[in-house]
């Protein structure tokens, strides 16, 4: 199993999700807090022109410019190309170590509770997120599978995750959940401490995932503008089953536009506030129990 | 009693409260839904360069920027105090007559449920808000009496009122609160209507009204950020009473902060996202019922 040498939290990747920012600043104030003893913590902030704005981004978004081409290149970079590669210095240095696991700290309009997103199978992040989910039960584990090419900040460490908690507006601190993700914070750093002294935590045999599937956008006019709503019946029933014939949007004119697919899915990001520019209602998942 | 000759609804004011944005387009294109016989109504989009951009404004608040002095100096104006001279040429032209009421659509991220929120004590609109009332027992009223140089877009208007609804995340659509939000606005047509007939309805006798007291700021470091969040027990409380001796923020080191006053109080915008930069946790209202 891998050893851990250096691990890296981020907050602020999206400069108006409050609650990574102020846990990077505990952080910064209080290093104990993130001190385990077999290996080192870095804390940073993501996007800090965006964090100084409470804006997601300045002019595009950060967490999609983690390329193998926009980290070689100098040419006609963005500040978001410019701060990956500054990121990117930091946590694979020329001299050092690289770090070989990252938490990347986000929060989301839609109703996701807490979770962690993992861009792959890797053995230990199943494992951990086994231990997750038998500390928490209430837990959500999705897997997004990324290509290289993908651009996510985690996508930089093999052991890289998100983790994503919600329902939170944009630009505000919800108290309750800044300490879920403090502790979860807390609990996945003390599980890699345990990996590195050999003693992998073992609860689970099984594990429930949720796997992407597909990304579903507002039904939109000629004009590209959406025409429906996200319906009542589906707002904040995030990871809950969509079965065929559910209402899944409401028009503005009240029409219920129903879900036409032949298998039942489990949405997630249910009105992500942040995703209207991306074309994305909402992703489809499917529900998993896999035995790890 | 005022007879209403032209009604205006503006939604957009703040370019990212989706709910006004989305209705006056939905009025734009269904016109009869806004039409009564005995008056006109207008509807338009306020901040329309940071709607484009689903922001709140571009330069500054055009919330506050309807003060006698913006609107007849032609000197350095943002692109804000620009549109306010636009908007107030709109509702007052020169050779017609000026809107007598306003109806200006917001969302906010505290949990305000439906509120309507009147800038004076003016008969007709406590004679409406107790209409209102009956209507809907959850819509609460709010008062907040406003100078004449307090900027607010409703203020052009003796009978301007403000709709307020949450919580809802800045950047999305909530159709259950969007379908609130336009019975709200026929309500009011409705009444008016039935005003301009003769025909006052009589409901109550009394209303219950939530009257601005103060405005209290989060606790802050030298550099003034904030040093603490919302309680857990207070958000999402709006208009429920505070008493001495609640908690009312806990800091990131996860100590409770008191409320320190001597009477209840009515807490409301609790944690609106806006408002931090404003310095505002939240407003103290004094909960009243008066006989009208």
């Amino acid at each position: 199993m891998n050893h851990i040498k250096r691990l890296a939290i981020v907050g602020g990747t999206h400069g108006n999700e409050l609650t990574g920012v102020y846990l990077v600043k505990k952080f910064h104030k209080y290093p104990d807090l993130i001190k385990r003893s077999s290996f080192e913590t870095i804390s940073l902030l993501g996007n800090t022109q965006a964090i100084a704005l409470c804006k997601r981004y300045i002019e595009q978004d950060l967490n999609r410019c983690f390329t193998g081409q926009n980290l070689v290149t100098d040419k006609n970079l963005s500040y978001e190309q410019l701060r990956a590669k500054e990121i990117q210095k930091i946590l694979q240095p020329q001299n050092q170590d690289s770090v070989n696991a990252i938490i990347d700290l986000h929060t989301t309009t839609a109703n996701m509770g807490l979770c962690i997103i993992l861009g792959t199978m890797h053995p230990l992040l199943l494992r951990l997120a086994a231990h997750l989910s038998a500390i928490n039960p209430f837990l959500k584990v999705y897997i997004h599978r990324e290509s290289k090419n993908s651009g996510f900040l985690r996508s930089l460490s093999e052991l890289g995750l998100a983790i994503e908690v919600g329902a939170v507006a944009q630009g505000i601190l919800n108290a309750e959940l800044f300490k879920q993700t403090e502790q979860l914070v807390y609990s996945i750093l003390d599980f890699f401490e345990e990996c590195n002294q050999g003693k992998i935590p073992q609860h689970n045999n099984t594990l429930t995932l949720y796997q992407f599937f597909c990304a579903v956008d507002y039904p939109r006019n000629e004009n590209g503008e959406i025409k429906a709503m996200i319906h009542p019946q589906l707002q904040f029933r995030d990871y809950e089953p969509l079965y065929p014939g559910d209402p899944i949007f409401l028009t503005f004119e009240n029409e219920e536009i129903l879900y036409e697919g032949e298998s039942i899915v489990y949405p997630i990001f249910i009105n992500e506030a942040a995703y209207y520019e991306k074309g994305i209602a909402m992703y489809f998942s499917h529900k998993q129990v896999i035995n790890i």
